[in-house]
């Protein structure tokens, strides 16, 4: 039989034009589900009244540098630590992160402190080795259209925090998503964290219009990526402010204990005093629900 | 004598390669002027510990239309009127507004209720006939790099509020302002309205992350336009709060009687009640102060 | 009688959701007027089978400068000079220009060498001045949508080169050129002159496919600027050849004696030599008619 | 040992900041290798002096599809025929590709005219799978930093067709071919496929400035995809000559005996009699050497 005409009979290629009712019947869609999605993992909820806020290390470099991070987030509240340990480059020749040792030292120190661990996978392959280590799987903004790794998480039982392409519209943003929720995963959140316009002040323009659509449309966390999508230290704070004020459930911000030896984001990893600062007016600012 | 060497005589020509320290020495700058200007027209004040909204139709249309508009909004506080009686259209073909017969309006309605009033002008000779009817020029993103426009409203004594260019950078952006200041008007302030990006969701994407930059790097009142900058009502409220938490002074948004029927922009004004429910949400929020 | 109800019973505000067929009548277009429109000035034909190269400084900075330019371009076979007088610049204290003493050089220069003359206004007030030197206006790409401008040189009886703005879309670019032909002048050129994108390779994005498409939907001579558009010199021969094979009318250069001392746009002007080899191997290239 | 040091020690890390130096100790450089690179499959010679055309339909349909598509173009003197059997989806309900079933057919196709084959492989796992259909392997724009995916095709013995990521800088370009490289596969072709930008005339623009810059930096060879650059077939030959004369070693476009039944780019694709069309013109053009 031709093959067209099987894929015809299954109806499958109906979607291709997808109405805007059958668009609704989308699984990431508040026609889906009305109520927000909250994420819990090992005791910490992500979405819902209260906000989360993500923070560690661009690069797990060692055990201690991880530990004197860990250390001053879990004493200011904070649960969950990120570190990347398989690191998207531009350059081959750049430091290409740890791998599994840095994914063991992730864990060593967080089990230490009691915080709950996410770092970057970036094949299907790395699931299980992370697997082990990692409570919540990160896909990065140059992978939101890696379509078999996105299938991949989605048949594991570990949330998903999925990061918006490099120039991704929101239409694909959704799509990427849903790639996730299609195989049975649904805990899934939404991270905006700046795209590529002409502007050269930013490394790239936090869409703070993001969040709200996504929030209006979806039932997943939003959460806003304040260090990638500035890139200046001076701005991280209005900027997270800002999306809080815009609905978001939660900020992702690096910290580095010594950023000028970091060997990734050197400029724009917070050291612990400026993270200090940082904290303790988001706080304070009173759009910071803990 | 050549031309080239008295302009080099006059040294003009070293400022073109103008280092950090140069840089500082601009009008607009904070190193020139650490405090913020705050600009005061007819009792109202812009800039400062407080906020500002500035509402009002897109295009005059009638005395009825904008006495309509008028009336809510300095009922419920609101201090400064705007209307566009000049206007920029993309065709030849559209609407371009009641021009001075619509400032005559704006001015008879503003005495009326008692509102500071706004509006367009888009050349040097549009400002002598705006003069009588106006409290603010405003200067469109088209025009942003007028610079004939620039320095003829340095040289009236009315503020200015002058509009982000649809791809302008921050940098253009700033020394779009210093051609005023250098002419002697320091009563400039500036409006993030949404920057050209590939993003189809909004009508152009809202920079908030100019908010924090203006801000630290100018002295000028910065605001934000949640119409312009997002075209879908339902994301103007959380825009707004964004742009407040960022640090903005104000914010604009339009407001018309019957949008659907509107000569310019009849999709994205609210209606009076919609404007209702975002000022009452927007006080509330605790971000706006009065 | 209510304004709006005046403007509703002209039936002009009908045509701001003018449908397509109604776009067809606009007078730029093809469906207007099918055979190309050829544009003559002092013998120089612009459009229709032959190629046109507009060459020159960015800046008019004195007659000595001119005049090595002018004799070498003359000598290659080159028609039209350009040169800037009224300079839109950055920042207030740039260059601006020599004003009308430059375009009195540059009047001076082209008789003398029996060049067509072509320089940018930016205002109305300026179109007397440079009516008595000037062959052909040149709106900038700043001024693109400085619709005054626009309707002002649609007045006059003298060819006008309208650029397209730093972030103008083909369908604004149009209508703006619509805005001259409606006063009555349709002897209007448009220019792809880059624009602004996220690459940082080039100083903008020469759009190659605007060239095919403003061809096939108009019927006005459509030139490329390889001098903004892309910044490097290295590539602005292949760039002028691509220009030419998309079905482009003309090139635009920029050429200097002595770039490293321009008083603008040093980096990027041709100095002679590198004119020579530019000019001859485009014309080698058999892309480009005489 | 601490991890980081041990990187330290090996020196990986300072490249990170790699100077203008050591960046032309690139593999893909042209002062790493001056001559340009030719790529040679079963008798096809892709770079150098000669042009290359790449065609064939979007997806995979049926063998009758491929058979009618392979024999037209085989007649007119093209020797590579293209076809996605994985293709990357925005939506997860869109057709995702016949999988290896579309190989086959792709494979008994090319075989029976005698043609090369070109498909996206899409996973690492997929290269096995691919390696005995296919003749070139083709990384898409989405996987342009999968730097997994770019390892695993540079461990292969098969040429690798790159295409630009929809919003990477030809920097980002070059290292993502330079990670092909390292491995040890210096057979890459580079595409220019469009980018992302604020026009809505075009699917995307074809940056032709990237083909010189490409051509110039790298001696690898350079082709333009016209389909998803304009997603306009009344522009793809303007913009194929266009490319040509910039100095690109090739052109893909997308051909379907119906494009309207089509089960993906149902708009964009030509149809047999468009091709003829597009072919004669190209080819009469003199800028494609055959």
């Amino acid at each position: 039989m031709n093959a067209v005409i099987s894929y015809k009979q299954k109806g499958l290629f109906i979607l291709s034009d997808k109405s805007k009712q059958e668009r609704s019947q989308l699984l990431i869609s508040r026609e889906h589900k009305s109520e927000d999605t909250i994420i819990e993992v090992k005791g910490t909820r992500i979405g819902g009244s209260s906000h989360t806020l993500i923070a560690g290390p661009c690069s797990i470099e060692s055990e201690g540098q991880l530990r004197t991070v860990a250390k001053t987030l879990k004493q200011a509240g904070v649960t969950v630590l990120r570190g990347g340990a398989f690191k998207p480059r531009t350059s081959p020749y750049n430091f290409q992160g740890l791998g599994e040792d840095g994914l063991k030292m992730l864990k060593k120190v967080a089990d230490e402190v009691g915080m709950v661990t996410i770092s970057e996978i970036m094949t299907p392959e790395q699931i299980d080795v992370a697997a082990d280590y990692v409570d919540i799987f990160q896909i990065g903004a140059r992978n939101m259209q890696n379509f078999d790794l996105l299938r991949a998480v989605g048949k594991t039982d570990k949330p998903v925090l999925l990061k918006r392409g490099l120039s991704a519209t929101l239409e694909e943003f959704k799509f990427a998503a849903e790639y996730v929720l299609d195989q049975g995963n649904d805990r899934v959140m939404l991270m905006e964290r700046g795209i590529r316009t002409f502007e050269k002040a930013t490394r790239n323009t936090l869409d703070i219009s993001a969040v709200p659509i996504l929030k209006q449309e979806t039932h997943l966390p939003v959460l806003v990526d304040v260090t990638h999508s500035t890139g200046r230290k001076e701005i991280m704070l209005p900027c997270a402010k800002a999306g809080l004020a815009a609905g978001a459930d939660g900020v992702m911000i690096e910290v580095h204990p010594n950023p000028p030896q970091a060997l990734s984001d050197a400029k724009q990893q917070l050291n612990m005093e400026e993270f200090q600062v940082f904290w303790q007016e988001l706080t304070n600012s009173g759009l910071y629900n803990k």
